[in-house]
């Protein structure tokens, strides 16, 4: 959401000479992006994102979204897709941090998301989830249990400070969930991070993903519980269940999910619940006071998470575990 | 450098519906200009800036601002030309503030200038200062010596935090200044911001200036004295005499300075010099503590005032009154 590295004329012209992608006419910092700098590039050959890498992803995961990107671009899911330079490689080095060019993806993200928005979502994440069924690398999902179990205890007793209580509930939750966390369902490859803010539409058409930089290996509908909680919660924290319904029917129309999967959402959406109110309270907790960007308040997903801990089955969510 | 406000798809939307310009296909939040809040808008028929003004430009000063780009624009000096809305207008209403679009202006900054950049600088604004000859509008500088005493007066003592004796010192130069202040020399529209942030290269061309939101009617010689400050100053604060005479040869090649003008460059530099401490010292000692950009120290202009008080005359800046 900010740019964290100057990147002067001269830096971006050395950079460009490893490429085919003609001469730099215009460099912009965009807002866009949850860690890294990004920037609008346009050069006498179009217009591009360079993002440069910093410090919060891991050098060595790149090559796993910078192929996964390019994989399921070529197989039609729109997203940013790696530009190779003439070496043949996708990730360079630039003012000294690994750096990529990918192409610039037209559309919008949607501010107020309504039903018709989240059934195109449904459709287009189960059509990721197809494309990404013959990409050959794997990646674990760091945060999940053990990772929120490693984000509690960052936290500590810290969260006292935004709710009473707060700490001993999500040790217990974990635990619940730990005790009640499905196994052997269908899984691959996920976006793991679609929340408004990367999704692009051009009218009511989902126009492309971006920002895959929490892609891993996990369950299919651990995505959906996560779209459940990113797309299906009003301003003022209360459930959308035609949303929920909108986004499962756009879901199985392309790939419809087994019994188990439904059965399993209340679950998978307390954990999605509990893993942003994990990052959201380590980050309130922990930024440093100059911060470019404010965090966001944790208690959002305090709200989200109690509302799944109400939910008796996937009814709540438009659906019946026999349906 | 930042974006203050958000603007929805929604909104954008709605707000394009009053122009020619077709339908959205990408918004981008960009970290350029200075107080406002600034978009690269992509439409069906091309990339434009949008930008939103913020509390600290004057409503009734943006008609001026906004002629004033047409105005040399259609002159043939590069710069954003704004936008004219179905209904004629350029100036619009965008989340409750001014908004305009203007075109977008391919060239990049140069973060280390080198002569070779200061000529075609002093080239390019001895154009826009002929240019800008017969447009009708006139706006005052409200910062020169009368707003210069007004930032005095609100930073108080507060300028001994960053130097001892600093206020009694600059209180001493407001004084000799308004002594020394040339009266009756050439004057007219200048940009009186042309910071390497302000000036877009294509190469070693100047591609165009952009952020116009400074300028005012004020001498042709204080614009670049006003350059002399921001251009010809190494990062160690040393004076380069050589940036400085390319500046002013370019200028000439264009316009030649008359030989009052000439004369008056050392206390016009002390003057925009002395403007820049002050605006930087108010931003420093006023800045809140989550501002979103860091205020600039500014100490760096301390230094660059006391090189302008050492100098004899003209020819410390590559020139001779006589010349």
């Amino acid at each position: 959401m900010a740019v964290y590295t100057e990147v002067s004329d001269a830096d971006v012209a050395a950079f460009l000479d490893a490429y085919d992608l003609g001469e730099v006419v215009a460099l912009k910092g965009i807002a866009e992006g949850v860690e890294n700098s990004n920037f609008l590039l346009s050069t006498t050959t179009g217009s591009y994102i360079l993002t440069v890498y910093e410090k919060r992803v891991r050098p060595e995961d790149l090559p796993f979204f910078l192929e996964l990107m390019e994989h399921l671009a070529a197989r039609g899911v729109d997203c940013p897709t790696p530009i190779r330079a003439r070496d043949g490689q996708a990730l360079h080095t630039l003012c000294g941090k690994p750096a990529a060019i990918v192409t610039f993806l037209q559309g919008l993200c949607v501010k107020r998301p309504q039903p018709r928005h989240c059934r195109a979502l449904g459709e287009a994440a189960a059509r990721m989830h197809l494309a990404g069924g013959d990409f050959p690398r794997t990646r674990a999902n760091d945060l999940s249990l053990d990772g929120w179990a490693r984000l509690l205890n960052a936290c500590g007793e810290g969260a006292e400070r935004v709710e009473t209580g707060l700490a001993a509930g999500m040790r217990e939750e974990l635990a619940a969930l730990r005790a009640a966390w499905p196994a052997g369902l269908p899984a691959g490859v996920i976006h793991a991070d679609l929340f408004p803010d990367n999704v692009f539409f051009r009218g009511d058409a989902v126009s492309g993903f971006i920002d895959f930089y929490f892609a891993c290996t996990d369950l299919f509908a651990y995505e959906l519980a996560i779209c459940l909680n990113a797309w299906c919660f009003e301003p003022d924290d209360s459930f959308n269940a035609t949303k929920a319904r909108a986004l499962l029917a756009g879901y199985q129309a392309v790939r419809p999910l087994a019994e188990a999967e439904i059965a399993a959402l209340p679950v998978l959406a307390r954990g999605a619940a509990l893993r942003f109110l994990l990052t959201r309270l380590y980050d309130w907790l922990n930024h440093p006071p100059n911060a470019y960007v404010a965090p966001k308040d944790p208690r959002e997903y305090i709200h989200k998470l109690r509302f799944h801990q109400g939910v008796r089955g996937p009814g709540a969510y438009g659906l019946d575990a026999a349906a």
